[in-house]
């Protein structure tokens, strides 16, 4: 088929006009739900909720609407390919994508999955409160033969669960992620043997204390305005679960939550989510109000928010500029607790039962345990009966606990209940990607630590908006691990990364 | 046209979807207006205003679509009428209201126009600025050239002007408001002289006092409380303007503005605010996501307001319940004011220039100055070049004063930079009504002052939600005020309790 030149203009018009509006209606689907789970009074919640169910369908329908399939049919030919700019590439690349995956489910069927997820949530909830996986089997048998259907709409080649890895990395596969996650459980489970035999035990007990909730909030502030986080262009408040949301560019929010006997919780989630919030407010401003605005994918994204928090925030540099400031705005916890000392205390490893306390190191087994499970009941290997059992006979084998109760197992997480299969991997890839930027900026920046000694940070922070932030989604993160650092996704600098940290930390 | 039973039950479908869809999407405009106003980050701001632009055309594109028009068109034939309940039979008369007036504009003018108005804010705010109302005048000119090719694109029965009043107030006349306004200012104008004759002016020096803000807020919040405005689905806020805004039932935000040496604007502005509040919260819940919902006119919003404000928040009897507490929020202030001082300085009369800042009596004299100009443009008894000129004459007239300036007379107010031409009486209108709602509730609860003296304020806002707040707008303003006060509203009921409150306030 041959394509005017005209046509591709036209087709061009249309899809932006399309992408603006979609844009558009997604910042304040996104606004609505930062107010949800911020300020929002709690009985006008359940309504806002259904407002904000049809603005999402409508831009639902947009994004597989007649004419956008016939744009993006239109922008897809070589032809135009050929005529097209970068930028609208890369926009014909991710609806695309998106529109080519929702058009193959027949609309009944996801209609019957959508308000299944949506009960699914409640009956996991009261799943885990009862700590009864019997409660939840049935509602994820039920998601779970959804997500194998799924799969074969999607198509994929090699592994059935490639095709919902690529939801949320888009080209990641098991043959990749396998490789990947064997290297680095290898090496650490080698480490954690050794940190458990090590007998340079850091203090802990040092976290046990009241920490005044308006100084968390002041010294988190101040931390934030010091890593250039522009707070002209977005905001902290407090939320149950910390995140950090890109409303647009210019508006760029955090949450971080203060636990009055645990300072580390606001500090660590605080700069957690300013590394998510640098990422976004870093995103070139000729991309807002298209669909490049946002990061290029979950794993990307996670590597930015972990760069940040592990790579900067856990270092003995950084806390080398900040101790001070901490104890200046916490006068009487840490008199008696030296700089290494603190630095040993927020880097200690101990396996643990729930993910989202897992330490830096145990965090990526928590995943491979989650992605070794996800793979299994897609290929058929495993079936939803086993997973409690399955679920604590790889905490034992990896981590070497188990679980007194599926609560803290098989049920901790919410994403099953969503349907979130294939999310989990994003973040390890977040550690695996961030190692190794970390690697190639230490290489173009030999004095990256001083910098971080000496406060400076903004050389830093543009560093990555020159080299990851600004692109927003124009390259897939393939493309943009390799244009950064020079290669493809590599285990080889997390384990480096690990060694050289833990063997400081632990005296090895 | 003959209509079937069928084509009538998928019309009234139709409308419910459009209605519904419409309502949702007004929601999330509401609360990114308040989150503008607010706390939105301020480089956001800009590109947030362009996503609030794309949903309001969408919102505006739905009611004059084509399938809107021909449901109209089905559910206003006497046959379909007389099928409806009283619900469907309001969704049809306020969607069909807005359709007509808006089918009527040709759509390119319209879009001049609306381009011409989002300018005209900004060069009003240089004028003023500069104080110099020839740097607005050829816009102004352009504005009042389209109101008045509107006005014969609405059509109007006896008074141009009428075509205007009808957008904010429907059913409103000159005629009406003539007659009104005319009773009102004979009184105001005696009165006011009595006023400034009076020997016993009140202290006027209490408010000349520091008070800390953060106790203007807590004592806001413990007014609001105990008025029965619900917390639970409302909150608090600051901007620069004071609002309410029902953004759903469950959610109908308030905010202030604390000034640091004069607490009444705060505490007065929330009592304000808090009136607007209780009729959104007191809507009947089935009217939740249609167009039912809001208040039924700007007048009757106003009424509660006023009527919170003025006839119960300045009370003696009002006082006589807060005046320990606000004693004990401000522990020093008030040591040397008894509270006789206290209600007497806060029902101060002063003829001043500027009507945002205007007591209770004189205020109605700044709306007619503002209505005869308004009145005698679209008939054009007058032109843009006399403004300036008539305002002053018509402002010594009224209250005794000369503006110093145009900003402190001509150009005080935004109404006439976004058009809003008819808007100004609404404010009169629900000083008049508060009246005749007082008249009526004082009838049907004889102890009305007592349960205020008491802070038994809970059966005064249940009379009012029952009366008029969970109407929602199921009746027009001029069938609201009748089925409450059994008569047409009538300027008798202000000018008697300017008369009583007046009286004991000057001791006249």
């Amino acid at each position: 088929m041959s394509v005017s030149q005209r046509a591709v203009q036209n087709a061009k018009e249309t899809l932006e006009q399309l992408d603006q509006k979609i844009s558009h209606f997604e910042e304040l689907i996104s606004l609505a739900n930062w107010d949800l789970q911020t300020g929002a009074p709690k009985k006008g919640r359940a309504l806002r909720s259904k407002a904000v169910g049809t603005l999402s369908s409508e831009v639902f329908q947009l994004s597989l609407s007649k004419e956008m399939g016939e744009c993006l049919d239109t922008l897809s030919q070589p032809e135009a390919q050929a005529q097209l700019d970068m930028v609208t590439r890369a926009k014909v690349r991710e609806y695309k994508r998106n529109y080519d995956r929702s058009r193959k489910i027949p609309p009944e069927e996801y209609k019957e999955y959508v308000v299944l997820t949506s009960q699914a949530q409640d009956i996991w909830v009261e799943a885990r409160q009862k700590k009864d996986f019997s409660l939840f089997r049935d509602t994820l048998k039920k998601i779970v033969d959804f997500k194998k259907k799924f799969i074969d709409y999607y198509g994929f080649e090699e592994h059935p669960y490639d095709a919902l890895l690529d939801e949320y990395e888009p080209g990641l596969t098991v043959k990749t992620l396998d490789q990947l996650f064997g290297d680095l459980r290898a090496k650490t489970t080698e480490l954690l043997a050794r940190i458990q035999d090590s007998a340079n035990k850091p203090r802990t007990d040092i976290f046990q204390q009241s920490f005044d909730i308006k100084q968390q909030e002041a010294f988190s502030r101040f931390v934030l305005s010091k890593l250039g986080y522009d707070l002209d262009a977005g905001r902290l408040d407090v939320s149950a679960h910390p995140f950090a949301v890109g409303i647009n560019t210019k508006d760029v929010r955090i949450t971080t939550r203060y636990m009055e006997n645990d300072m580390r919780s606001a500090i660590f989630g605080t700069i957690h989510e300013c590394g998510h919030a640098l990422y976004e407010q870093g995103v070139n401003p000729k991309f807002e109000g298209t669909v490049l605005r946002g990061g290029t994918s979950m794993g990307i994204h996670e590597s930015q928010s972990r760069f940040l928090e592990n790579m900067v925030g856990r270092s003995f540099e950084f806390w080398t500029y900040f101790y001070e400031d901490l104890k200046r705005f916490f006068p009487d916890q840490f008199n008696d607790v030296s700089i290494e000392e603190f630095c040993r205390a927020i880097n200690t490893v101990e396996p643990s039962l729930i993910r989202v306390e897992a330490d830096e190191l145990t965090y990526n087994l928590h995943i491979m345990i989650r992605y070794e499970i996800e793979k299994g009941l897609m290929s058929g290997e495993l079936e939803v009966d086993d997973l409690p059992s399955i679920w604590n006979q790889k905490m034992e084998e990896y981590l070497g606990l188990t679980p007194p109760d599926d609560a803290q197992g098989v049920l901790q997480d919410i994403h099953c209940s969503f349907g979130g299969f294939g999310y989990f991997p994003s973040y390890s890839l977040g550690n695996l990607y961030a190692a190794q930027i970390l690697y190639t900026i230490r290489k173009e920046m030999p004095d990256f630590y001083d910098k971080i000694r000496n406060g400076d940070f903004l050389p830093i922070r543009e560093w990555l908006r020159e080299n990851i932030h600004q692109y927003g989604k124009l390259y897939t993160p393939q493309e943009l691990i390799k244009k950064v650092t020079g290669e493809d996704l590599n285990a080889k600098y997390l384990i480096d990364y690990f060694e050289e940290k833990y063997s400081k930390v632990y005296q090895l």
